[in-house]
């Protein structure tokens, strides 16, 4: 079986070195804490208006205010700043927490739309940031388009579980 | 639903605080990378070496080597050191890369048990790092078994998924 990493890259176009590249960097420290809070709110502001209904029922289920935190937490802890997901949350786990979600790639290039948007309407963040990001949004919106198809692999019953090769610990 | 960090908390009798006091320090640089390869060759050669046929069986289709330099990488760059794991093969994406693996209580117990004695055998950890360690441990191999739960809630048909609401990005 290819690999979620593999997956990710085919589909995003982005190679993981590049989606990574947020690691060589601190961006929280470039960016700011109170700069990822507006760069979520401006995002899930857009979602939660989204005209198109198909994406914006996916968060029907979700509060405003609990996504913002969510993400925001989430990426602050990811790029480079104190871990506030993990304190609050516990592992992220990105594929398992996405479970009750339909991440199917259309939904995943709606998000990307969004998020393209909420980046250039957030002028604080320097062109070099932004360009890390998105590679690491486009890689991981991907990635979990790869888990999504965990639940039901090749079109098989989803009662089926494929194994794969994949043992992390 | 009971959230999963909730249920890992409840199984594994460590709370969220103590199982991630492991990010109020940085142990990869107390420990050193070659003390973690130490110590997941230690661990994975009792797994391999399993007097419980059940236990080792589960690694059946992993080979040694891969499961130590997963582990490893991924133990350094969770405590503080370079990002080897995610450089490598993407996000730890925890629970989704379990997911072949039976993660029952009685697994979770097993590997603890195999986890501590390693530490056991690993000098050059101190007290204070190996306490923060097996909380982290304990904390998420429980984080894991309520993952693995996610394949069947309920013992409901597997096939039906429960939706909650842990959207966290």
């Amino acid at each position: 079986m290819q690999s979620l990493q593999a997956k990710a890259s085919q589909w995003s176009g982005v190679s993981q070195d590049d989606a990574f590249s947020i690691d060589q960097t601190n961006l929280f420290q470039k960016v700011g804490l109170q700069t990822f809070i507006n760069l979520s709110t401006n995002f899930y502001t857009r979602v939660f208006d989204d005209e198109e209904e198909w994406f914006r029922s996916i968060f029907a289920n979700s509060k405003k205010e609990d996504a913002i935190r969510n993400q925001y937490e989430f990426f602050v802890q990811r790029m480079g700043g104190p871990p506030l997901y993990t304190q609050r949350r516990g592992h992220p786990a990105l594929i398992a927490r996405h479970r009750p979600f339909p991440v199917t790639h259309r939904a995943a290039e709606r998000w990307l739309h969004h998020m393209q948007q909420a980046l250039e309407s957030t002028p604080d963040i320097d062109a070099d940031s932004k360009d890390r990001m998105m590679n690491f949004f486009r890689h991981t919106a991907f990635f979990l388009v790869a888990g999504d198809e965990l639940k039901s692999p090749n079109q098989q019953p989803p009662c089926k579980h494929g194994t794969s090769n994949q043992l992390s610990m």
